[in-house]
């Protein structure tokens, strides 16, 4: 495959995928009743965020002070701020709290007590809760810490207690699909404990992660969901079980610069500065990190070559493919080979821009 | 430590320490009578390329032909494209060729037939060989191939035959200085039996690859030599004996956002999207991505914690640190810590900005 359009690793996306990616997770948040609060720092991007507004898609979540400023200016104006309250940002903070509707996440008496005393503008405050991942957020048998920070949410006018949030980012090291169900359910068992504990119907629990808010279709239990990766997924959630090669909308385009007969090797243009160095374990414990793809720009789709044909490893800009005979005779230096990316947070946040197929 | 100026993850350069270890590299060149071009794929700045220009540099290395691009706009104008001849950019290579000194890698017959076709102004080629990395380059047993090119590169006016080239990457997989020095010389020996075999003194060895050139005095046996990652260091160069501590010359300053008594664990806001998933071992197996240092601004230094106390692992925008009882008890929710990147090319991809003391 050749396109005139591409030169160097070029990030594609598959609109089309992403859009019924969307649709399907806002529909199930919608037969829920929950609401839908889709994690934006997969993508960070104004463009793809535009692609959720098809949706009635209002609120959003990030992972950053720097990304909620970025998505603010770009007209989103009630964001959730998912990562531990940096209090050296507070200037920051308080801009946006003046302007939108703001969420922050608190875990400490500290943060909560910084807060109280430098908050200017109304923002909501979650309490962070660790449900098993252990990554960070206090546990719900932290019950002095939980009782002194809802005590402090009280005190102040400018901090609203909306509730409690969780990702349980465990999801993505278990083993099949059962136990991430199973992750879903002690997690939101242990979060409606907290929400039964004080007796307060106010209080929210949201929940995060794509493998879990994907496989699951019942989010009664829960108030809103902030999956992210979904809307694009990547071979690490094929490899879960959660996506299927037909769910995973994002390619990286890379030019072809060398073959190596001898050992059915074949060098691209595209290497750790393009897609990240996250890699996955095949079935005889060898790295991988990305399977290939062909790309039909007319046609405007990729087909998967099968799984024997991998991007094997990777330094700074170069790439090294590991393929069978047929595909090694089939591709020319000077052709464009398709990656299917192993994380596509990581390869998007390299990549940032991108072309879909309605640039060819 | 805390201090205004850093709010978010801010990668520090100890420009000193840089300037000390070009100079270093600079004076061993020198001494050898070789041609020092280092690779600028590792700082990627036109800032830090300044910093060579105090030592006479006026050739260097890259990876792309974006990277050239962006250095020759800011005024260099002897490149060598280190990586295999793109094709798809030929109409940026002729770009170049026609206002700069331009050096290409060529490997195969396709890429230097490319050449004699489409090359519109001179340009000199390096044939690539792999003295043992086996990631890419032409074996010097392929001896057609390299007749072939060799056959060529006579018959076009627009073409240079400078030599041959090699980056003997597999010294980043040795176990010992031996082993890395040993690796030089073999490689070295290798690409000197071409030259003879060619009876040209005109060819000229290019000489790739920091730990060779770390620990290799005399390079009389090649012509140029083409480091890049001296500059600044970092774990993986610590980790192969090649630097030591201070040596390293950048760190990512980090801000402390939770703390967790019951593990010795802190929580950074610093993550795969500052520091890149690129990881060491540690002599017990356990994976890790940074360790701590003490930044003092007042005094322009930092100070390494012991290697009890490390980044433990990653996701996109957390760190978690993993510390001795000590350490937790004297680093505070919204301090900032400072930490040694396992890959600095990777972290300063990442970053692009960055800040030096005499910012402070």
């Amino acid at each position: 495959m050749k396109n005139k359009m591409i030169q160097k690793p070029t990030l594609i996306i598959d609109k089309e995928k992403c859009l019924r990616n969307i649709k399907r997770m806002s529909e199930k948040a919608k037969k829920s009743n929950v609401k839908f609060r889709p994690h934006f720092k997969t993508h960070n991007s104004a463009e793809v965020g535009k692609w959720f507004k098809k949706f009635n898609i209002n609120s959003i979540t990030v992972s950053s002070v720097e990304m909620a400023l970025y998505f603010a200016e770009n007209g989103w104006n009630d964001i959730t701020i998912a990562f531990p309250l940096n209090i050296l940002e507070i200037d920051k903070i308080n801009n946006l709290a003046e302007k939108i509707t703001l969420n922050l996440l608190v875990e400490n008496i500290e943060g909560i007590l910084f807060l109280a005393k430098n908050l200017k503008y109304q923002a909501g405050v979650f309490i962070k809760i660790d449900t098993g991942y252990h990554r960070t957020g206090l546990e719900i048998d932290d019950i002095l810490e939980i009782d002194e920070i809802i005590k402090i949410c009280d005190t102040y006018k400018n901090i609203k207690l909306k509730g409690f949030l969780t990702h349980a980012g465990h999801s993505y090291h278990a083993k099949s699909k059962e136990e991430i169900k199973n992750i879903y359910k002690e997690s939101v068992a242990k979060l409606n404990i907290l929400k039964k504990r004080y007796h307060d119907s106010k209080f929210e629990i949201s929940y995060g992660d794509t493998p879990s808010c994907t496989l699951i279709d019942d989010f009664s239990a829960v108030d809103e969901i902030r999956p992210g990766n979904f809307v694009f997924y990547d071979l690490m959630q094929y490899q879960l079980g959660v996506a299927s090669f037909d769910d995973i909308a994002v390619a990286l385009a890379c030019p072809v610069v060398a073959k190596h007969k001898n050992r059915n090797e074949i060098i691209i243009y595209g290497g750790a500065i393009h897609f990240s160095k996250e890699f996955l374990l095949r079935n005889d414990n060898e790295k991988f990190y990305g399977y290939l793809v062909n790309i039909d720009f007319k046609n405007k789709n990729w087909k998967i070559i099968n799984k024997e044909n991998y991007l094997i490893s990777i330094s700074q800009e170069h790439g090294v493919l590991k393929v069978e005979d047929n595909v090694f005779d089939n591709i020319n230096i000077g052709d464009i080979i398709g990656v299917l990316p192993v994380h596509s947070c990581l390869t998007m946040n390299l990549m940032s821009d991108f072309l879909t197929f309605d640039d060819f």
